[in-house]
């Protein structure tokens, strides 16, 4: 009974069965004890040249992350070489040959590789490093690791997010430059919106020397005409990060100004007709 | 009548197909008989060495599984593999042909190379691990069993999902690491808003001694200006799996506080003019 | 006039139709004789080898549907096999070769070792069982068979869904375990919580007993604030099955509860601001 | 001027097109005339076949129309195969060859074996008869002609659809066994609900009499607590095809049977705040 | 400087280029005059044949634009042959290799052979006729003309679709036999339901004299209990083409036969609790 | 360090570097002064040619753009062929080889040779001409320019949509031959029917005679009915691309009849039911 | 223990991989000093050709970030080639090799010829150009860099989109030519439609003189007749970038006319008919 070139009758089996398991499990003890002691080493390498403080630390960061992960797989790689070569099963041929099996491995890896070419465009053209807050394959959150396969991305809620690099088709980076807070605000129909205006540009004008906001927030005028009421938009650019919280102050704020002038926020109006 | 090398004549068959079915049969009596084995001993030698504490018992739980898992897989190969034997079709040159039947069979069969290249990256990179709770490919619950093909989840309604792993494009884990609790709650438009969030923070403030929270709640403002109210958020972070518990715990105590100070959160709102 | 080395001249179709159609008529026949009397023997060798009560009747029926399928398929692809011998066509080399034809059938059959593939490991991880409750490829109902390329599924309503395995890409199969029965009740804003909460868990307390529940309904708390109602949850673990008929039951008597205390579920709520 | 082994000089063209244009004309009327003469012959074959009773009339018309559609198919591919004789194209190593025209030919004519292994299934599994009710690839009707390649699906408002096999990816057959008849029943949240549900058993037993009922209807409970009403149901099983008619008739039972025990169905409806 | 055995250095470029740009010029004029004339004998022969009146004039129509569509297809190719010719490219090598460009030509015109087959099909099977009324690929309209690679179907707003044959996944043609009206009609929940079905009956009866219906309009009884609506239903077979006409003059006689009889449709209807 | 027969040692490409840059410089500026140039001829020539009115001017811009498209195409291909000249690569075997840059090259390239197939048929069954008003692949708006692998698509908002060939999987044009404008207007169920058709009516017979109309606009009838209003229906044929011009109008028309005959358009209406 | 050539036993690496990776290191180095220098050479040199004003400066800036972009990636593949050859793979045969790592290497890099594909012909026919407004692959936005693989778009709100090439299937450009700016207006149903489009043309007559204005705005009449409103519609060409700004002028001019005319924008409308 053979396949492949390797018998499989079952007393043969038992016969270098034994003798190969025993090898595999030295292999995987030698993996075990090598795997903790390269990483540390990679760690305080890199950590050494981060203090050079020409690279900026979430650079370090992401480089530290992906040389850690690349040796991961590097040593499972040859590790599982090595057992092949312990079961004498001879891969390149195998590999090499263009028979079903080999179609079969093609056409299955070719994922595997679609996510390493896509990660290695990733780092190179910096589309996500470590600490950014981005959206992308249907994810949002913080960038925890960039890796050769997979990246990670922590969502607001805590979870943890898995990504394979291939699904990732389009990356929108939240933290590349001044983010833009904007403030719809909506008026009724019979006010004046002259005054409404002048009192947004009197909050935002107490805003413009907030440090927060970039480019003071502007009144830009009338955003549209709804069903109940007149919209009014503000917007202006903070710095990154802190888009939501200026978005919050200023909703406060400009809702207290229009308390005060009272200017209030229409609810939706409906004309009743009364047929009795 | 031959085809493929068999002879296919009745007669032939009646001949040869009985002795056949005979060791078909004993092969499936010796596999039945040998699988259970094989798994109580690959169980024991788990629980042994899982009994040493250095490896989380969900890490153990896992690795038996997957063990098992593959046990039963090799097995059922090998027992294919003798079946062909019996029947004396030549499988290595088939399979390494490059006819219409090669053809189909390695389209097919990508299938399966590609849901055992993602198991094995899932397991790798603990992607999934037992009783993590996840969101993944539609399906959302605890993993109870991740295979090299096929990974089970049990949803919270007690439904269990098979789901192969080559459909698994993203793993959103919520169990790794601490998660949010997130509580917005309406007040009127003519409420005070600091007055609101003064209380808000009151409440926050008895929950910041509360163990589950890791990272005390907060009222962090005025979340949106809704048509018919203010929204004002609460937001924490607590511990992994308690962040429901925390939820429904801040709500409670948020709407008692606001029913003792006489805030109200509004319905609806409509302005009707009547035209008679 | 030759193609593929059949001569398809009018005259010699005559001569050689005829005889081969007579061939093929006695092979349907024999077909047709003995394809009944090969399923009443495998149904009866089953039978009387599942009263042995060790296997799960379902499993016991699960195998019968399979084996009849399976025998059939085979029985028809030697019948094919015969007739494409009578029509003198040699079949392996015409498969065996890379041209047009064999490409075509080699992407057209894909479909079908697809199937096959998947319904092999359907069957091998027990994903189904024959009179399981599943929801796969947008069908939800009862498993009815599974075959090698096919499984049929019986809807609520009736239906009967064939489904080719290829498109069952995930299974949430309903009959693996313990249910969860789930009801949600809405009170009023100004309705006392505590009170609310009491009356359900007295409610949950003569559940308890109930032998179709596993894990006694427990009243969880505040599960939202919705826009008119306070949402409060019940759940409970059930036996298999029996969620839905739990769940009307708990339903009804939280309804007659809150009845008797006098807390009434909340219609939407709209604050009315005239405007004459 | 040659290509692929054909002159293509004008003078040529004007020599070889004339006689090589008879020749197919009298190709096309030897095949008008042979279809309706094969047609006829195999139509009254079936029927003289079909007369034998055994074989349920609605299996004797989809051999039949099988039958007529396959003759067909059969015809054209001869005819098209003479002509290209008629012109001296070799077509054997044109389409054994593996150029481009191969190439682009086995991709494009991959959906036709498709069409053709589906639509084989189809007819061996059953899934489809002439006559059977059917939802499949997004088109809703009863089963008017199952083809190799092609199956027709009339719709209730009178259209005929036709669709490619391939596109049929799962078949949900509304004519396999007893239909389930159900009723949904709304009723106030004030009303007494086991009076209601007593109503309910009456209007069910009256049915349970019905020959089209093969399971009586049966008040199974409270279905849900919607936002102004409880809904009740009645579920019964009816012979297939009466399902519609029966729901007709029990909804205008149960509504007359309510209204004389002056239960209403609720509005939907709304509190109402008035701010003066 | 050469480039697939094509010296392309700017001197030889200008001495070759125009001796050919002059022989294409004349290849194009006499394209230009030879296929009106063609068009022009082919429209005339149709028109001859189609006056033996024993085919449908839609069929000639349909044969005619399809003869003239696979003309013009035919006297392109010859010309582009010919071009090829002229300029000296070796087309058959070229095509028959399978280098990279082959390969990029197989795959890209991949499509336009699905075109040609599925338009094969459309025209054997008789999906479509010129003058049908059809719903495929998502336009919806009058068949104007069935080309071998495109069909284009006019819409009722005038708009002309053109539809690539290999989009033609599955088409619902309404012009294959009678099509059913259908009128749903609203009563309020207090109307006698046997009334308002005896005036339905009367408006029906009136109908079954008109000449439009094939199986005269019926009412068929209570089709859904609504929120605030019982609906009956009126069902008919018209002639195809009729049903719109028959749908808006039965629902022009049943409003007016309510309206008669103080029958109302009921507005939505609203229960208000007033909360003062 | 040779690299497909390219020394890549760091001295020579210095040495070779330099005179390849000044060469492609030189080639690239006889590229800069030829295109212009080559330009003006072909419009100059087009335009001539277009003067002898036979050809619409639509097709004439349709020529010219494609010529321009075509020509600024083949001076590229011929400038990077000079180009890889230049560097002495050997691009003929390179392309002809079938490794896997080949492979990839030929996967990746499919796209662009869909571009072109697709683009010669929309040329050639002039979908779409220069200025025709379309619905494809998603734009709507003008055509602007029809190029062999990208099309321009001018929307009604001045927006300039690309849209490469390939995606243009059907071509609703808007622009061949007369439209229909439609109008829908709603009276009140307690209105007479007869009496709004006939004043329908009356507005249609005054714009019978307008020349914007092709084939009069009609009241055809009773379209729904509708939950608080009645719906008829007004169509009529215009000239294309005054169909919007001609609905406005009518509207208007409609409109002011209906409110001479006191014929009010109902406003959404409830039936209000009071509990207090 | 050999693997593709390469002698992987423990001794061997620990002799080979040391001064590699020393060689590596220098390689690294090279690069990483030789980079900003090639960069700052040809961001000068564009600068300075770009000063010749003929081109704009839009151009120049699109041509120097590509420049940059492909300098980068011509250095970095240099850099790979040298590190495989310190390691001494044969890289050349390994690719041209059609093995299993050929074909997964094929199929997964087919992704990155596309995107260099489409980003060549983005750049050749000027589909982006940096600073245009585009709406592309669900991204909308700014263009900020055009690179051969990867695109980046800047979100209003500040985010920074990189979009791989191969995803921009169509682009919508904002920014090529004059945009239309346009106001939809409801007035009542029992307002006097000539009136209010006096008033519109009035408004309209004082933006004709406003230069951002191309084609002054104009009352183009009725657009719809909705449920409780008549719409007018106003249409305007204004300069690029500017339609917004003129859109919030042209409503806040209108609502003021209006207001001043008495003419009012109605709410919703509903006719109430009470029950009581």
């Amino acid at each position: 009974m053979e396949f492949f070139g390797i018998d499989i009758s079952l007393a043969n089996i038992m016969e270098t069965v034994v003798p190969a398991v025993l090898k595999i499990g030295l292999l995987i003890l030698a993996f075990i004890i090598l795997l903790p002691i390269g990483k540390k080493i990679i760690e305080k390498a890199i950590n050494k040249a981060g203090s050079n403080q020409k690279i900026s630390p979430s650079r370090v960061k992401t480089l530290e992350k992906l040389l850690l992960n690349v040796f991961s797989y590097v040593m499972i790689f040859v590790l599982v070489l090595m057992m092949f070569g312990v079961l004498g099963i001879p891969l390149g041929p195998l590999l090499a040959g263009a028979g079903i099996i080999g179609l079969a491995i093609g056409f299955g890896a070719q994922g595997l590789v679609s996510d390493i070419v896509t990660g290695f465009f990733i780092l190179l053209e910096r589309q996500l490093e470590i600490d950014d807050y981005v959206t992308t394959a249907g994810y949002d959150g913080i960038v925890e690791e960039i890796g050769l396969r997979t990246s990670k991305i922590r969502s607001f809620n805590g979870t943890l997010n898995y990504v394979p690099n291939r699904y990732i088709e389009g990356v929108a980076n939240h933290t590349r430059g001044n983010m833009r807070a904007l403030v719809d605000i909506s008026i009724r129909y019979n006010e004046n919106i002259d005054e409404a205006i002048t009192i947004l540009e009197q909050v935002c004008a107490a805003f413009k020397d907030d440090e927060r906001f970039k480019e003071g927030p502007d009144a830009i005028g009338v955003q549209s005409l709804g069903s109940s009421d007149v919209v009014l938009r503000v917007v202006g650019q903070t710095e990154n990060g802190l888009q939501w919280e200026c978005e919050r102050a200023m909703r406060k704020q400009i809702k207290e100004a229009f308390d005060h002038a009272g200017i209030e926020t229409p609810f939706p109006q409906q004309v009743t007709v009364h047929n009795k």
